[in-house]
């Protein structure tokens, strides 16, 4: 039986091609389609009908393993995921990961044996040879977030290096003079290109120093430890660019403890764009994510391999938003007073 | 083969009893514990491998569906459940449905389809038929924070009527004298025994009056909206008790938009203790509810359950703690000048 593979050579372009007219989808030249549906029929070439060998053996059910359901981020991914699924009328069951590798693999195992019809997962433990598997055992796999830079399965996550430097020069142009850096855990992407991002930006400047940054563990309590160790150590930091919005979070609470006021003497932005940001004194101004737009695309697209059989091997990074709020802006003053 | 039942019947004692005496837990006197393994004895009752007659069978899975992931409380409780889970060597996932009844019995099936060894469900649809089908085909069910008021199974949650009163009678002792309160969806027994509890206080005093009670959907923008529609029917309250702290939150952002100080002009209390409340410009005085502790021993009891076969159909109503916090209270302002 023709695969899509099959298809490509005999079409003369690559797979994802190949996948992108038979969705309907992207970009692709009229020429090129026609090829691509020529070489479909030549070959009779069956995408639904083959899709995994497991006609008939679907189960209705997709997971979503999440690393951390208490930061508000991951919810509201989860809620996009749901909703789409249960458009298609599909049931979501949810695994918490913590982040360890061994519970991640541990829910891919148990998942596997539940006969899920695909897996949808924000890990920074899961490696090329993790999807080989899956791939074998026929369980379409999604990587949400965090994930590889390798594109060997669907991989979507926002521009998290472009947002970091949407938020340095956003402080810059707010009159900042020295702005530090809390990161969160290095072993993730998304801290890592966030770093990256900042680093950009600052690394040109004369007041720049690596001292500047320091981890903050992606949480509440770690941003507000972050802001005092980043006092003691640099007491004359006019803004700070907190990896997330827990962290920043607790950058405000600490400079709340230690009576220095937001936006007046430092100012505050975040990554992530959860509704928490709007609820803190002053509000917190943000790099927001399509959170709902990432969680309805991943589950689109495993939905889609579902029922195709095609996987889309690439890396999507979605665009992110500069929400200004009053932790970096406030009436009355303006960025040369700032 | 002899059941729980049997050795009931035998010993003279409640179902309850012998499960307590079997599990070592509450307190059963020494003579009664004698008679039940006695009896335990003569009939040669064997919880563990009769149990559920699904020796061997077991997954490994217990299920965990929730009807709010974007509210933290729920998070924080699921948190609960997956380490005690954890602890034991089983997998949790997860079900978000939304309050639904149509999502909640469609999650049962698929799960019941799965084969988890137990569910645990927050649910204000599940009624006892829908628990009497469970009991059928073996599947042990806790119910968790929302549920019934007859205990066809185990039923934990916390003291939502008492815990209320605490709220009005800390605002009335921090000078309040016009507490208004925001309650969530009715059909939630949650939301129910926190407006009784409200009633309880308020009822006989001079300046009650029912249009002080308004709803807010258990939702930050719910809380938001409806102190605004108190503030327009009763320009003079000086107390909001909120049913949860999501409105409680959206009650102290929709005083901060109106440019009223809290607490000086108004106090506010809610009701949960999720860790939001402490974020909140001023940190929110609330009635926290023993979340991990609520989620753990769900947890427990499934997994009892689970291993023995026998069912604890009591309601266990865990206890409150007021928790005083900047909302309600303010250096240099004592109770009279308020």
């Amino acid at each position: 039986m023709a695969t899509i593979r099959d298809v490509a050579r005999l079409a003369g372009v690559s797979v994802a091609t190949v996948s992108r007219v038979i969705n309907k989808i992207g970009n692709v030249n009229s020429e090129t389609a026609h090829q691509v549906l020529k070489a479909i029929e030549q070959l009779q070439y069956e995408p639904n009908s083959v899709a995994r060998g497991l006609a008939g053996k679907k189960t209705g059910t997709i997971a979503l393993i999440l690393p951390d359901i208490l930061n508000p981020f991951f919810p509201a991914l989860a809620r996009a995921v749901e909703d789409v699924a249960h458009q298609e009328g599909l049931t979501v069951i949810f695994g918490n990961s913590d982040g360890l590798g061994l519970k991640e693999r541990s829910y891919i195992k148990t998942l596997k044996k539940k006969y899920v019809d695909g897996i949808i997962i924000a890990s920074n433990t899961v490696n090329p040879e993790d999807i080989e598997h899956l791939r074998k055992d026929q369980v379409p796999i999604v990587l949400l977030d965090r994930g590889l830079d390798i594109p060997t399965c669907p991989i979507i996550r926002s521009q998290n290096r472009e947002g970091a430097k949407l938020a340095v020069k956003h402080l810059l142009s707010r009159g900042c003079r020295k702005i530090a850096h809390i990161y969160g855990p290095q072993e993730m992407i998304t801290a890592r290109e966030r770093l990256l991002g900042y680093e950009d930006v600052v690394e040109g400047l004369d007041w720049y120093s690596p001292s500047l940054a320091v981890p903050g563990n992606f949480d509440i309590e770690g941003g507000r430890k972050a802001i005092k160790l980043l006092l003691e150590r640099q007491p004359d930091i006019d803004g700070v660019f907190a990896g997330n919005d827990l962290m920043a979070i607790g950058a405000l609470k600490g400079l709340h403890d230690l009576g220095i006021p937001v936006p007046e003497r430092i100012k505050v932005c975040g990554f992530d764009g959860i509704s928490l940001a709007e609820i803190t004194e002053p509000e917190l101004t943000t790099i927001a994510q399509p959170i709902y737009e990432m969680g309805a695309l991943a589950a689109k697209i495993l939905i889609r391999e579902i029922n195709t059989g095609i996987s889309e091997n690439t890396i999507m990074k979605l665009d992110v938003t500069l929400i200004p709020r009053k932790s970096t802006w406030k009436e009355g003053i303006d960025v040369d007073e700032a």
